[in-house]
């Protein structure tokens, strides 16, 4: 993309300089590739930075980000850029399971508790980048409550960069977030009869 | 997303371990964030495998990817995972004067040139993960024949996944490709008068 400029300046009686570091919202949604994978690719640039990065995965499966994870991880023992911790809600168990079981119960209980672990941490301050992996979709669901996390992120103290991503995400979130991007499928192999291969998929 | 299940499967004569080692033509386009991005993403994973990773960029300016340059290259010096080599072609100059100036001979060689190395590496397999960044704006410009390219990435030997990036990818390649997905812009911080800032868009 070529290098961006405004399209207008708002009148909001900040500098250009706090404009550019202001904390960020971000939103990636969309049934297509690339959601997660473009929020860890920024995670590259927050390490550069030197910036302490947060993952919490809101994850259907243990072994389905482990390439990022054992990339990200690695990163942050470089000791050259940020430090990287990484957070799984609910090891193991699969979103799939709620099309299956009516009862939801544990899974609605992890995702919270991994909510008030995010809250923990922005309040602390603990990161200076956040990706809530697959967060839209216990919102979307209802176990975690959309308009709580949009008063929790807008009200987030210092410098604090957020990425959600998931399908689905709630307008509520999108509303309030500076920057969405919709990851659209235009052709997959799957609909070919590809099935998912290491280094590619996971 | 949910581990996914072919919709069908085709009467190629392929076993399944066979279709999951397939050598995949992957595009990033539209008009959104995150088509670079992904495809640095997917690079974790690739380095992840211990795949031999090239990253060519016909880029715009030298600053703008800088982050990912560094964490890729930190990590292929891990020694843990993968190799990754950064190929940067035009190094400095402006996509934008194209708009500006007339003459683009100095910078139309420059792209095919890169374009050259591409298919010496990929005659030789010297990767196993390609990323072509913003490979699609010499395409889409004609500065380097479309049909030429399709055939080179269709004719290519062994398992080398290659993955290009840009807005506004010729039908032709997307025709060629495994997988498309498509950035689309819901909301932009430039939109509401936000500049780029560090960490964030580089």
């Amino acid at each position: 993309m070529p290098q961006g400029q405004p399209t207008s300046v708002p009148n909001d009686g900040l500098t250009t300089r706090q404009r550019r570091n202001r904390p960020l919202l971000m939103v990636h949604t969309g049934i297509g590739k690339g959601k997660s994978t473009a929020a860890f690719g920024m995670a590259l640039r927050a390490w550069n930075q030197g910036w302490p990065i947060g993952v919490f995965q809101f994850v259907k499966s243990a072994k389905w980000k482990v390439g990022e994870e054992n990339a990200l991880k690695a990163l942050g023992a470089t000791g050259e850029g940020g430090t990287v911790a990484w957070h799984k809600m609910g090891e193991g168990w699969s979103w799939v399971q709620r099309d299956l079981h009516g009862d939801n119960t544990d899974n609605e209980d992890k995702a919270r508790e991994g909510w008030e672990q995010v809250k923990r941490d922005l309040a602390a301050e603990t990161y200076t980048f956040y990706v809530l992996d697959e967060f839209a979709y216990p919102l979307h669901w209802g176990w975690i409550d959309v308009d709580e996390v949009v008063r929790v992120l807008r009200e987030r103290p210092g410098t604090q960069h957020v990425v959600i991503t998931g399908r689905n995400a709630p307008q509520a979130l999108l509303d309030a977030a500076d920057l969405v991007t919709d990851m659209s499928k235009v052709k997959h192999p799957m609909d070919a009869g590809q099935k998912g291969q290491r280094g590619i998929e996971w």
